[in-house]
């Protein structure tokens, strides 16, 4: 690592740090005020923003980058009004700062209250998607925190313009330029400075996919707010109805393939297999999916393909899926907390004895009973928007919104009172 | 770090995650018989682990340990008292596990609940004080969480006579003996090992001094409730009472001096200086404690010393204190947030708007209002008792009790829903 990107680093952290100060004092009122006025520059800068874009798609099809990338990448008016909009939903929030969690009075008279006040500074660093850098400025903002940006080189100028519209909305309302800021270079260096700066970033939030969430938790020296994947089970007891079955491991694994909630293992009790095994595997085979099955579900329905150990500890983020019996619902619960990956894993039973074991011995972040794991999602929640899903222990763990974007402090008032013994 | 360590410390790891599972579902009323049985068994063994001590002890004198060090080593009737009372007051708590921390339904009637379950694996990684063993594996076992604790090498024999009757307790109310764990050797590489084992351990507590602590920050890949020091302030503001603010200093710096919520520095509004600096240092020297002071401090009182520059960001741990006058309460905060550590820190005034921007201002876990930094603990809390305090950000702030080891999980109930678009 050069000195050179540390110094530019340390001086981001700096920056970062004071305008963190600023933003913890700031009226609520502001901040919606800053967030409205970048949603409003967005709008009137979507040519420069779209110009911008143009020259990434430029170099990133010159680079040869697939369709799928190039579609993430893209920007059209749509999008620039939706990420707009997205800021103006963001404004409409209630404010997270200043909630009192609990409080209560001790006997010797002091009042305790937990507080909440944002986390100080945040870094997201991404991937090709620009519309990330409206979506996690407005968050952080929204939730006092001071964000540092880093983008896919990707997608460099369009962030860059996004940036440019967000920080003039930011100061029109009176907030400091550096509430948002962006790594000024595309150098994978900066990476591995923004990593170790400790002490001016709070917590790191990832975003993109498995290779980049794994160098960052083997390299951060900062908390996450991370998922490195998300192998989400469905798990249709014996006690199912067929038809809720159906609809819910449908929705579950086909409703979109490439989201991290998505359904990657279907398990299927021994005790209703004779019923509902194949009428499932032949539904998802024939909604065009492929199925890997053990020996019973391959005796089910022939056209199922042969399940290698792989398959089980598999994020397929396709139409594929993996499909085993299991002896009831412990076994059940068993394969999820071995083989899954504490994101999300939902039971479908009409026996609430089942679904309490399954909900309670699931070791996730979220545990669903008869409803879809694709519901694995923020605003879903009625949280508002997210900034990613957390399957860390720590903090947060599920979607994280803007409460989860902040932490806490006690509060203590006195009337003088001094400790005895 | 040789091949037999890392073996050992993975299967203690894989041991503490089975017995993290049991203990998950384990219900209050069992954990509650652990700890009873536990703290009896302690009662009926003291014979044995005094006798333990006295090796340790003995070893330790050789050693050339200080007596500051053989009294935290040492353990007699009524210490062994103790602990297990300590163990019966864990057991009184409320269970943390199960607790409804929120709950609300979706338009489309799904039912979500955030629910406290217990973090996992807990890691201790301690000094001397072999009471840490029967404490941090109590608050463990309360909150639904397996221990590995790792004790100094000083108390090994105590440490392990302990744990002897603890797991005697453990197993006697059925749960499983893998509950609560030692490291069963003192090579200083199954530390190093330790903090690696992100697999099997959610969170690593370091109880002792600053250069343990530094340590366990500097190699851990597991996060920690950790705090390296308290450099704890008291401000008193112009307008503050002068009695007040003489008792509470007072008690702050020199009701105990070793603990890490004691004031370490004074800082003095420049408005009041005149009235109430001199008396406010005549009355630390005259309880003999050292003052070192800026040039407005040495001019109230000529017994003062010199301050340095190093004395801001100082932790004594004894009867010294830096004093110094700022220019008001942002001047005090500005202080604070620059040279504290994020730990505790207190305003004397009578004026609320000064406390207020004092209590926000100040970006540490605890902040006091007209009362005694020395409060900063779990007990005076009303939570129970604390494994530690912890200065970070993420999860767990201030006090760490037994709600404060549990994390949470989403519980979505619904009647078949499936997620549209």
């Amino acid at each position: 690592m050069t000195a050179q990107i540390q110094s530019l680093m340390t001086d981001l952290g700096h920056r970062a740090r004071a305008a963190a100060r600023m933003l913890a004092l700031a009226p609520g009122a502001d901040k919606n005020k800053a967030l409205r006025a970048a949603a409003q520059a967005i709008r009137i800068d979507a040519g420069v923003i779209i110009a911008a874009n143009a020259q990434d798609m430029a170099a990133g099809a010159a680079k040869g980058l697939s369709n799928a990338l190039l579609d993430r990448l893209m920007l059209d008016p749509a999008r620039i009004k939706a990420m707009a909009k997205g800021l103006e939903e963001i404004a409409a929030l209630p404010d997270p700062v200043g909630r009192r969690l609990a409080e209560w009075t001790r006997p010797n008279g002091l009042a305790i209250a937990r507080v909440a006040v944002p986390l100080g500074v945040v870094g997201i660093i991404y991937e090709s998607r620009p519309n990330v850098t409206a979506d996690a400025a407005g968050l952080c903002l929204k939730s006092g925190n001071a964000a540092i940006l880093r983008g896919g080189s990707e997608s460099f100028h369009s962030s860059r313009a996004i940036m440019t519209a967000l920080v003039g909305g930011i100061t029109a309302a009176g907030l400091p330029a550096d509430a948002v800021q962006m790594v000024p270079t595309t150098d994978r260096a900066a990476v591995g400075a923004m990593l170790r700066l400790s002490e001016f970033i709070d917590v790191i939030v990832p975003r993109g996919g498995k290779s980049l969430v794994a160098r960052v938790v083997e390299e951060s020296r900062i908390p996450l707010f991370q998922h490195l994947e998300g192998i989400c089970h469905t798990y249709v007891d014996g006690a199912a109805d067929l038809d809720m079955a159906k609809a819910v491991v449908l929705n579950a694994k086909m409703r979109r393939t490439g989201i991290c909630g998505a359904t990657e293992t279907l398990l299927v009790d021994r005790a209703c297999a004779a019923t509902h095994l194949a009428p499932l595997v032949a539904m998802l085979i024939e909604s065009g999916c492929e199925v890997r099955g053990d020996a019973a579900t391959r005796a089910a329905d022939r056209r199922a393909v042969t399940a290698s150990e792989a398959d089980w500890n598999t994020e397929y983020l396709d139409a594929i899926i993996a499909v085993k019996v299991v002896d009831g619902v412990l076994a059940a619960v068993e394969h999820v907390n071995t083989h899954g990956s504490g994101h999300t894993d939902a039971i479908i039973t009409a026996d609430a004895g089942a679904a309490e074991a399954f909900l309670q011995g699931c070791d996730s972040a979220i545990v669903l009973w008869n409803a879809s794991t694709q519901f694995a999602d923020g605003g879903e929640f009625g949280m508002g928007a997210e900034i990613g899903i957390s399957t860390g222990k720590m903090h947060a763990r599920g979607p994280v919104g803007v409460e989860q974007l902040c932490t806490f402090k006690y509060r203590v008032t006195g009337a003088g009172q001094v400790r005895p013994g």
